[in-house]
């Protein structure tokens, strides 16, 4: 193996140290950063995903409101409890976990959400302020988010470099290509789509793999020492293990080890990040919605 | 010369026509497609553009709204203008000429118009959903969206093709790349920080060119048998014309004709085709705002 391991698990410890000691501050002039999670049904994975989130609220010092709802919610009710959280300046950051229920449209819930509480991200006009390199963007999705901050951590070299980014989804692929064109990056963005797949990965200085399918990017899609970041979490099946399946990324790991520059492993690469930018964003939010604390690194 | 001249002025002459034809399906249900101009001081170029649109309203059976105000309005007075605008039912679409003098914050200006009376899709909001397959997309800005439009009538396959932008500005490059990911293109986006410019523009089969520098594309940079599409307009000093300059594209148009597989000629290619979708888009933006009226093709 020739590649550095980014250690995303250290990465985002640190991140949350900043933040704890940031959270602090606040406190100590009376602002109380706080993130309101929404989870509507019982679905095991996204109750699991909420628990996490609000572990680290409690460790990083924000308060966390939660509100479970039963999954027969309807989506005015929904879209209530959203204005209420809107409204209430004891929350800086709205958390509505996905997926919703089928009979819930997830864009109209995302689009209720004010853009400057859109912790994650998703509303499409913090999607749109973050292709304008000359507006203030208020947040960044946090996987995405958590790419860039593994790249610059890594001291990869971004602006100039030739980025490819396979996949275009909203929460991931294309808030990527977009964070990386800020940082000025010269940006490809692929997708089931794109012919001679191989061809095109292999021009990347910077590769972030988003595709969902494991093992897909083998070692001859990477070029000699790009920084290959993996987002994929897949499921493949290992009798081995007690549960019956092993996580692995989007990436052939020991092969893509052998030609990248650096790489993250799955699990412990950009997973541990997620949490790390959405506590990141909340105290933002928490910040700017005390101007008299205003800091020019509030600003991506 | 073997690529094939795509001619701008024959396109949009024929997307006046639908606008004309289905306006006048509207004003004969009692609906007339309002458009109201904003134009912000005196700047001889920006009172022509404004003077251009309002004749092709005219022409097309739109109602056109103009408000021409002195260069020294303050913002609020431009603000409170825009928010009446939104309020007011007879205007289906907002447009403020851009530049605006140094002492108004543009974006905060864009920011103000509703996004369904944005028919520049200059609102953060309509370009967050434009990069968004899954979300409907109100406007695409007039200039790329007459770039996808004029690729579409010359057939050039735009789904699975690599398609490359020069130039990332908000009104052009940006939405052009996401309008082009949304009709499934591989696509780059390049800018001053790319690196070996020419190796990234060979690899296109759909060339963008909106840089701004005259003559900048040359025949070693582009594919044989591409699609170039050439935004730029850029004047070179001419002794033997009247006014002493001629209108030149970011493409060294006799050069690259010899390579291309289809070229749009500047002045006559793009042009043209941003007034004529600036009507399609206050078109769509009236006939959304009587429901009865749904058509599918509404939606990007």
């Amino acid at each position: 193996m020739s590649a550095k391991i980014i250690d995303g698990k250290e990465v985002a410890r640190s991140i949350h140290e900043e933040v704890r000691k940031e959270a602090e501050k606040l406190r100590s002039r009376g602002i109380i950063p706080g993130l309101a999670t929404v989870l509507v049904g019982d679905d095991p994975a996204s109750r699991s995903y909420v628990k996490a989130k609000r572990k680290a609220c409690e460790e990083d010092g924000i308060q966390s409101f939660h509100h479970p709802l039963p999954a027969e919610t309807s989506q005015k009710e929904l879209l209530t409890l959203i204005t209420q959280l809107g409204e209430d300046p004891k929350v800086h950051g709205i958390l509505v976990q996905l997926p919703l229920p089928a009979h819930i449209e997830e864009n109209a819930v995302i689009r209720a959400i004010p853009p400057h509480k859109d912790v994650d991200g998703f509303h499409p006009e913090n999607l749109g302020r973050l292709g304008l390199k000359g507006e203030e963007a208020l947040f960044a999705p946090c996987t995405p988010a958590g790419v860039l901050e593994l790249l610059m951590r890594a001291e990869v070299p971004v602006s100039g470099a030739r980025a490819v980014v396979l996949g275009r989804s909203k929460i991931v692929g294309l808030p990527a290509a977009l964070l990386l064109l800020r940082n000025d990056a010269t940006v490809t963005i692929c997708h089931s789509r794109t012919k001679d797949l191989p061809a095109v990965t292999k021009e990347a200085d910077i590769l972030i793999a988003a595709i969902g399918r494991a093992n897909f990017v083998t070692a001859e899609m990477v070029k000699p020492g790009a920084a290959v970041i993996d987002v994929g979490v897949n499921r493949v099946e290992d009798s081995r293990k007690k549960r019956g399946y092993r996580l692995v990324g989007d990436c052939d790991f020991e092969a893509v080890a052998e030609v990248a520059g650096c790489l993250t492993p799955v699990p412990g690469g950009v997973g541990p990040m997620t949490i790390a930018m959405l506590m990141k964003n909340t105290l933002r939010a928490a910040e700017r919605a005390s101007p008299q604390s205003f800091d020019p690194r509030n600003h991506l």
